[in-house]
C-alpha cells in the first residue's frame, strides 16, 4: 500500500500497533508530544543514538527492510551495552522516500521490534517524514546503569589485559559475500554454497548487541574500560586507548577469527586479520581488565553469557604506541583502517 | 574546509569545542559510546525526537545552516515545554552530504547551541556520518517534569475554554515571503520593504519555544490539555480532542494574528485565518483550561512569561465536532488542513 493512501497519520496508527504494550515505567507512550517514563531509583540515565542512511550504511538490494530496522536498533543497544547499561526506550525517527511501500515501513519496525524484546526495551516515540530521496533511520535510545557498574572508554590501566567477546570480522566478511552476490560479478551458479558462509551472513545481517555478556562483566568488578566494536579492532581500540592516555599492544595469533571469514577471506582475496582489524560492526565487545584478575572470573562471565572471551594483548604506556606482535615476536605499529565518514 | 580533510573523527572533535561546559547531571559528554546523566529525583523523563530533512523541512537557498541547527532544536524544545517540561540533554544525528563544509556543520551546531543556551539544555551526543544527497538533521531530547505538573494531549473536558498564547499563522506567512524572494518569482526591486515582514521572517527563521509560559501555565494547575502549535491551529486542536474524546468550537474572530501576518496574506493572495488554522510551526501553545478557573490566573501567567494568551473557543461533547464559528454566528465544520507526509 502506499504511504499516500493512509498519509503521515495513517501510518503513524499502524505503527504504534505493532509495538508491543509497555512495562510500567512508560507512563506517556507514543502519540502525544513526548514519552514520558519513570527513571529507576539509583541509577544513571545512559543516552545513546545512531542513524543509518541508504547508500552509506545500508543498500535496499542487501539487506531487506527487516534487517535495516534490527541493525540500526542493535547499534544502539550495543552502545548501551558497552557502557554496561540495559536499554530502555528508544524513540525512532525514519524518513521515507514515497517508493517505500506501509508494509515496508512495517517491516523496519518488526526488525526494530524483534532485537529491542529480545533485549527488553521499547520503542516509544519518533518522527515518521518524507524524504525526497534516501531511506534514513535515526535511532536513540536510553539505557540504565548503577553507577558503579559503568564501564567507559576511560578507564584503561597499564598492565590491564585487553579482552574480546566472539570473533571478529565475520560481519564484514558476511556483507562483502552479500555484495558480490548483489552485483553478480560470478554467476550465481560459480558462488559457493551458503553452508560455507551462512553464518557471516547472518553476523552481518542480524547482529545481537552483547547485553548479556556486558552485563555479567561489568559485575565481576574487574573490567576498567569498554567499548562495541563498530569500527574494527584496531579503531576501537585506539578509541580506548586514546580516551584513556594510554598504549597497547594485541597479539595478531590470539585475535579470535571463526572459520567462515577465514575462507570468506581467502574467497574474497582479503586477509581475515584485515576484516578483523578494520571490519566493524561486529558488535563484539573489546575491553581491558586487571592484570590481577582471577583467571577464572572471566571464564565464569563468558560461560553463563554463552559467549568465548579471549585475551588478546596488553595495555602499555602511551608512549610505546599502539602496535601488535606477530607469531615470531615482531612488533609493528596498528594500523588504524575501518570506516571514517567523509575520510579523505 | 573541505570535510574529507578533517574525517569523521577530526569534525567531532571540532564540533565537541562549540558545546559549553555541561551542568553537574552530566556524569559522561560526548566521546563514549553513550552519554551518562544523574536524573532528577523525582521527576519523570521526558523523551521527544523530531528529524528534519532537505527539501521537506528546509532548503539551503532559504535557511542558512544557522537557522537549520536552531529550527530542529526548537522544534524538540518546543514538544518537552508542551508537556509541562523543561529541556534536558540533546543527542544529534546528522547526515551530511559531500558539499557541506566543515564550518557549515559548526553553524548548524551554532544555531542548535543558541537555541539550546537560552533553554538551559545541552547536547551530549549523537551521531555524525556522510550522506549521499540530502543534509538530514535528526534530534532527540529528553527533558524532566515534576508528575503533578505534566500535562499531555489526552486531559482536556468539555466545558474546558481553549486557549493560545502569542500569535498564529506568522511562521508560515514568513516561509511563503521567502520562497517569494528565493524563487525571484518578483524582481526583487517589487519586493516590500522589509519593515512589513521582519518579525514573521524572524518567526519562521528563529521561533522561540514558549518554554517559560508553559511553566507557568502548568503551575496555575488549571491547564487540562496541551499541545504546541507545530502542524497548524486545526490540525493540533484536532489532535488534542482525539486523544481527549470530545470535540470542541473555536471563535474565529478570536483567533490571535498579528498585523504582519494579516499584511502577508493579503500580499499572497490568501487569508490570514488560513495561514494560522493550516500554517504549523508557530510553537506556540494551544491548550484547555478548566471553565471554573479564575480569569486573572491565565493573565497573569502570560504576564511573567511576557506572552499574550488568548481564549479563543471551548470544549464541547464528541459528537457536536469541531466546530468553527463565524462572526455572525454560524457554525461550520472545521477544515483540517496542515501538512501531512505522504498525504494523498
Amino acid at each position: 500500500m502506499e504511504l499516500s493512501r493512509i498519509g503521515e497519520f495513517g501510518l503513524i496508527d499502524r505503527l504504534q500497533k505493532l509495538l508491543p504494550a509497555f512495562g510500567q515505567p512508560v507512563v506517556v507512550g507514543p502519540g502525544d508530544d513526548a514519552a514520558a517514563v519513570r527513571p529507576a531509583a539509583g541509577t544513571l540515565t545512559l543516552l545513546t543514538a545512531d542513524v543509518l542512511v541508504e547508500h552509506v550504511h545500508f543498500d535496499r538490494g542487501i539487506h531487506d527492510y527487516e534487517d535495516i530496522g534490527w541493525r540500526a536498533m542493535a547499534a544502539n543497544i550495543s552502545d548501551i551495552a558497552a557502557m554496561g547499561g540495559r536499554p530502555g526506550h528508544a524513540l525512532v525517527s525514519i524518513c521515507l522516500p514515497d517508493d517505500v511501500t506501509v508494509e515496508q515501513v512495517e517491516e523496519i519496525y518488526r526488525g526494530m521490534a524483534g532485537v529491542a524484546g529480545e533485549c527488553g526495551c521499547d520503542i516509544i516515540g519518533g518522527d515518521t517524514v518524507a524524504s525526497p530521496r534516501d531511506l534514513v533511520v535515526s535511532v536513540a535510545l536510553t539505557g540504565e546503569v548503577a553507577e558503579e557498574h559503568m564501564v567507559t572508554r576511560k578507564g584503561a590501566r597499564v598492565g590491564d589485559r585487553i579482552a574480546v567477546t566472539g570473533q571478529l570480522g565475520g560481519s564484514q566478511a558476511g556483507l562483502a559475500m552479500l555484495r558480490l552476490l548483489h552485483e553478480k560479478t560470478l554467476d550465481t551458479g560459480a558462488l559457493p554454497p551458503a553452508e560455507r558462509w551462512d553464518r557471516i551472513r547472518r553476523r552481518h545481517l542480524r547482529p545481537h548487541p552483547r547485553l548479556r555478556a556486558a552485563q555479567e562483566l561489568v559485575r565481576t568488578g574487574c573490567v576498567h574500560s569498554m567499548i562495541d566494536v563498530s569500527d574494527g579492532l584496531a579503531g576501537d581500540l585506539k578509541h580506548i586507548t586514546d580516551r584513556s592516555g594510554v598504549g597497547a599492544q594485541i597479539e595478531r595469533e590470539k585475535i579470535p577469527i571463526d572459520d567462515q571469514t577465514r575462507w570468506a577471506a581467502e574467497y574474497l582475496g582479503t586477509t581475515a586479520l584485515a576484516l578483523a582489524l578494520s571490519g566493524g560492526e561486529d558488535f563484539e565487545l573489546l575491553f581491558t581488565v586487571a592484570a590481577d584478575a582471577a583467571p577464572g572470573v572471566l571464564d565464569q562471565a563468558a560461560r553463563k553469557a554463552g559467549l568465548n572471551v579471549t585475551l588478546i594483548g596488553r595495555v602499555q604506556p602511551r608512549k610505546q604506541g599502539l602496535t601488535i606482535l606477530g607469531p615470531s615476536g615482531e612488533e609493528k605499529p596498528l594500523i588504524i583502517g575501518g570506516f571514517n565518514h567523509f575520510s579523505g
